[in-house]
């Protein structure tokens, strides 16, 4: 088990794909630079992020047969892979572990810039929104959100889930005053593709005012994602946390 | 008299060069854009930063025909420019004020990330650190940074400075305990060519103890570039504010 941070910036998403760099394939380069077997070792992944979408914590793990360190793994790691992706930690862990399917929940993170004009320095690191924007509106709806949910309002279309009914435990909005940025937080058992991008650019609509407080209340019932267009930048995405038992 | 803010990883520094991109070559495009006049208009900036620096307060100065009121120029430039720079205000002066000739004084801030690996959201905003560092043994040695002196160990080959002679007025340094950085500020009324780069990199080896602590006052003394080798990365480098009478 390895967790790691990576800037999603200039990677085509987590994912392998013939042709593109992802965070998958420089991982796996690395890995079996290291690795001492003859066949070729697999990265698995808590799950996919979407180009241009950031970790502070994403967890993959792989069946090393050498016999290096914990530490170790850190270090030649960190030597093997380029600059965009920093390894965190690295634990030996039971066979029956697996990065994606023994899941408990993940927490992500999502920034917010405000004003009319992009900050150059945070144009790959937040979502900008240019229209007023009521936080305390926001406050009010996120009580909605929080729970067990038919989510299917807020699912983009590729998502190969059997069902949208998923439950969040906590969701929070801060306005950072040092940063001038309006900071999204998200911890729930799973979440659906693009959910947190099309649930936050809908947050934004009720700040603004565009739409009622209590929306979500009515988009759990119609589920129609024509209802909820908008989905709000790669850019200001941060998958923070995987949880495990 | 325009302020802007850009991000210089992907520039090949301020001033023009054939086939490069630089940050005088997409403002003059902008500019011209926007003015009716005949001739080519040209961009002054307070000097020049070089590939990879950025800067939070670069000033630059232009003669535009047209009545275009000073919050016009701030929107009608950010929306002709790419999002790595930032027009910040706009400001009509007198015929003569200069960008550069009129300048009384700069404002350098650099950005030191520690410890062993990058973190990925840093590589282009920060310079890196590895080893040990004493931030004590910095604080002990800025009040000789500070003053009037010969800078000819701290100038990079390449400078056309008539003298190397100049005023620090002040210099500080400070650790930042949010974002584990290290931050120096030198404010004096003008630098010679890498001069900042070349003394945090100084700083940095006294903090190290590969250098007694007053070293500054031998340094300045034997006026030769080769006891001070080493240069800290373009990437930590800010100009953050250009001062006019």
């Amino acid at each position: 088990m390895v967790t790691l941070a990576y800037d999603g910036t200039k990677f085509a998403g987590f994912q392998s794909q013939p042709n593109q760099r992802t965070v998958q394939s420089v991982l796996e380069t690395a890995v079996n630079k290291m690795s001492t077997a003859a066949s070729f070792v697999h990265i698995f992944g808590s799950g996919r992020t979407d180009a241009g979408v950031h970790a502070l914590g994403q967890v993959i793990h792989f069946d090393l047969e050498n016999d290096i360190p914990e530490e170790g793994i850190v270090n030649g790691l960190n030597s093997l892979l380029p600059l965009d992706v920093e390894i965190l930690t690295a634990k030996r862990v039971a066979t029956t572990f697996h990065a994606r399917f023994t899941t408990h929940g993940k927490r992500y993170l999502y920034r917010v810039s405000l004003g009319r004009f992009v900050n150059p320095f945070k144009r790959f690191y937040t979502g900008q929104y240019k229209y007023p924007l009521k936080v305390d509106l926001i406050k009010a709806a996120l009580p909605d959100v929080i729970g067990t949910h038919d989510f299917s309002s807020f699912v983009a279309s590729g998502s190969q889930a059997k069902s949208h009914i998923r439950t969040i435990y906590d969701a929070t909005v801060k306005e950072d005053q040092t940063t001038g940025e309006v900071v999204f937080e998200f911890y729930g058992n799973g979440f659906l593709y693009n959910q947190v991008r099309i649930m936050v650019a809908t947050l934004l609509e009720i700040g603004n005012e565009k739409r009622p407080v209590h929306d979500f209340l009515r988009l759990y019932e119609v589920k129609d994602r024509n209802e909820c267009r908008a989905t709000a930048p790669a850019s200001g995405l941060y998958l923070k946390k995987v949880y495990y038992k």
